[in-house]
């Protein structure tokens, strides 16, 4: 019997598990059934059949979740999570006019430490909510970014950012780059918060700058989260410009290697690819936003085919309405499919791969999350496919994957902690938080119709 | 004061409506503001402004939806709704492979009225939970797709179907007209239910029968729903065995003109596009299932610029294993603008047209669904918009399109009956029905699995 001071456990006890360990391989694994994951606190301290978890661990807590699949929490490996105020202020205009005359105004207007709590308090409530446990977030004033994923529950990895020009964060990258690893430097030790430098673009960031980034990342072993080839004018002007592609740019500048994530990677020809396959270089592929600002379609099922390891983001609420991780993925596996003529490239269990263990891998993380494994973090999320539209269930990953949405997911672990319960918010006090939040969107929407309006 | 025999009227009171009247054109039109719908029995009898509808309407049942977005109800232009027991037999196979070793063998064992009353239970259920009030169904044993169908509550449209070769449901093409026509002289007066003749596709049935079926559609006027250049191969083969492209040789035949609904159409050259447009033929696109079986993506960014309606369909489960219209007609918006490099290709007001008002016309119902103006029967869908993820709203129409899922649509009404309040299905008998299907699903999951495994 467990002594009064022995730590309390928590028995989750799914139908299904999916548990996505690293040496199943791409292929993935059969589902575990009836087994329980035995969590202790922050950790997972045991993958078990129910029968003998139950018989190891008598008193703890006992978590039923008939007919539900359990997962690893999704990964977003690419967000501007402060954006949310900015949904659907510029839909179905060109990328140019979108950021010209509604995102670059906008933004020069309004951002600042609370515009950036408030809609980062909004999309990761909703990202949570629909089973993203980890988030990687680029955007000004990551301060109050970090501030309102630690009040939402929800992990987080925040970009340094660095672009050449003086915005109302910073004013030039030296400047950048002192504020954002002050941060770092404050938040080193926090088990839920992690940093990327975050030099925004190939075409906003210079040389200078660019070697710098390359040479803290060496030291101080830190992801770079940057925007490459998103457009093919971006390519374009960057040969017309440097010479040389982009991509190839970066390289000569020592930023490619396993250390980069290179956002969209939409515009990529043969020698992209290797390039991207020889420095072993993580995609975070947004094909959403690749849609909706009509930047094409990124050559995902090559990529896998080549090695190239590809994790999935939502980009940011104005160029994807909607931050619901399992809806990416799912369009990720359609479109791979679709642009290859192979039904079976990014087949199930690979893109959920892509979406929890391949994420977290390339934020440096996977020691700690991205599978259900004894030793990780307890980010966990129940899928419930006891729905009408879910019946029967064949393969419950394929099912996760085709046929589930964001609706499905009833409830969320992050190291251990229950945030969402039933489809809701589990905390009372987070639950009303958002509901400030959400009263103020209204006095952000007022603020953004006289700046568009020119009255302002 | 009305009297007593007056009949019952209903204001539908929604924040904004999106009525997607005909004269608007492609562009669509602003959003109604606190306006109400007049409902009398099964018709819109009026649109009016809340305040005048309060007072021309005293006794009027009020149903207030503030935050909601009133829209009409979505149609479904192509599914095989039986196919729900089928979701995910065969995920991540190659066409060929898919129908071969999976569906075919399945379906000549398994299907039956039972199977597709079952099946199209549950399918339609998911599809009214959705929004969508209109389906244009394409399956064996079409009159247990019309009893599901009536049970269920959703309005419908069967296809008369005809293959060259013999099926559990008729042995030749002669037959299979015969049992079809016979079910529509049956209904022919039936409120929810209309037909269309259903040649399966090209390469599934020759010449004779394809002819009879033009003059049958030109005499009694019937939309012809048929599968057209799905796949390369399919162009492929049709050329070498009949030595035209097949929609060239539908064309001689006289089936290519405005009663053609020609489902997927991904494979299309110059010369088919403009045979679509000079014929006035309807194109049903179904983007998921095109992903999922790697056919590829149809051009319907070009469709749009050359004047070609468009609808969207879900095709079946076994293809496309989420029968959610809302999130097949976002993907579409979204890969109009990937492949055509134009963000304003599909903006989100002639989206919706696609799927409510261009549905309905290819249907030939576009004189009683697909708006919401006066005449036009009550088929009506309100999204709520409240929710945190969808605050603030700048634009109720882009909202629906790229932010709203099919877990914000809240109340669904067919022929002026609620058929969905609150997220639920409204009529108790139609609840335990579904939960009656649902419990028998596991045995039409063991039959497949006994099958699959060839031990019967």
């Amino acid at each position: 019997m467990p002594t009064a001071e022995a730590p309390a456990r928590m028995l989750i006890e799914p139908q299904w598990m999916a548990p996505v360990r690293a040496e199943a391989g791409p292929a993935g694994e059969a589902c575990l059934v009836d087994h329980a994951v035995v969590v202790e606190d922050d950790r997972i301290v045991d993958v078990l059949p129910q029968e003998q978890a139950r018989q190891r661990n008598p008193a703890a807590e006992r978590i039923a979740l008939p007919g539900h699949l359990l997962v690893p929490g999704f990964v977003n490996l690419h967000a501007h999570a402060a954006m949310a105020l900015l949904r659907g202020v510029g839909d179905d205009l060109p990328l140019s006019a979108w950021l010209r005359d509604r995102i670059w105004p906008l933004e020069s207007r309004l951002v600042d430490p609370q515009f950036v709590r408030d809609g980062s308090t909004l999309a990761f409530a909703e990202m949570l909510l629909g089973g993203t446990t980890c988030v990687n977030d680029m955007y000004f004033f990551p301060e109050a970014s970090v501030e309102a994923a630690l009040a939402v529950g929800i992990r987080s990895a925040h970009g340094i950012i660095v672009v050449d020009f003086p915005t109302v964060y910073a004013s030039a990258p030296a400047e950048y780059l002192r504020k954002g690893l002050a941060l770092r430097d404050r938040l080193r030790e926090h088990p839920l918060v992690s940093f990327c430098l975050a030099p925004h673009a190939p075409y906003t960031v210079g040389d200078d700058a660019l070697r710098e980034i390359a040479t803290i990342s060496r030291e101080i072993g830190l992801p770079i989260h940057i925007h490459v080839h998103e457009t093919a004018e971006e390519v374009a002007e960057g040969i017309a410009r440097h010479g040389r592609r982009p991509l190839a740019r970066l390289d000569a500048l020592g930023l490619v290697g396993p250390e980069m994530i290179a956002v969209h990677a939409v515009h990529m020809d043969d020698d992209d690819l290797r390039r991207l396959a020889a420095g072993a270089v993580t995609v975070a592929h947004c094909p959403h936003s690749n849609g909706k600002l009509a930047c094409g379609i990124a050559p995902t099922a090559r990529m896998h085919a080549m090695g190239i390891r590809v994790g999935i983001g939502t980009d940011g609420s104005a160029s994807n309405n909607r931050l619901d991780l399992l809806g990416e993925a799912r369009t990720a596996a359609l479109l791979a499919k679709a642009t290859s003529g192979r039904a079976d490239a990014w087949p199930a269990a690979r893109t959920l791969r892509a979406m929890t263990l391949d994420a977290a891998a390339a934020l440096g993380l996977d020691g700690r999350i991205g599978s259900i494994e004894a030793g990780k973090q307890a980010d966990l999320v129940a899928v419930d496919l006891r729905a009408a539209e879910l019946s029967p269930v064949y393969d419950p990953v394929s099912q996760l994957i085709y046929a589930c949405g964001r609706e499905h997911v009833s409830d969320v672990w992050v190291a251990g902690k229950a945030v969402v319960r039933t489809r809701q918010l589990a905390d009372v006090l987070v639950r009303d938080a958002l509901s400030e939040v959400v009263g103020r969107t209204g006095v952000w929407q007022n603020r953004v119709g006289e700046i568009l309006s020119g009255r302002v």
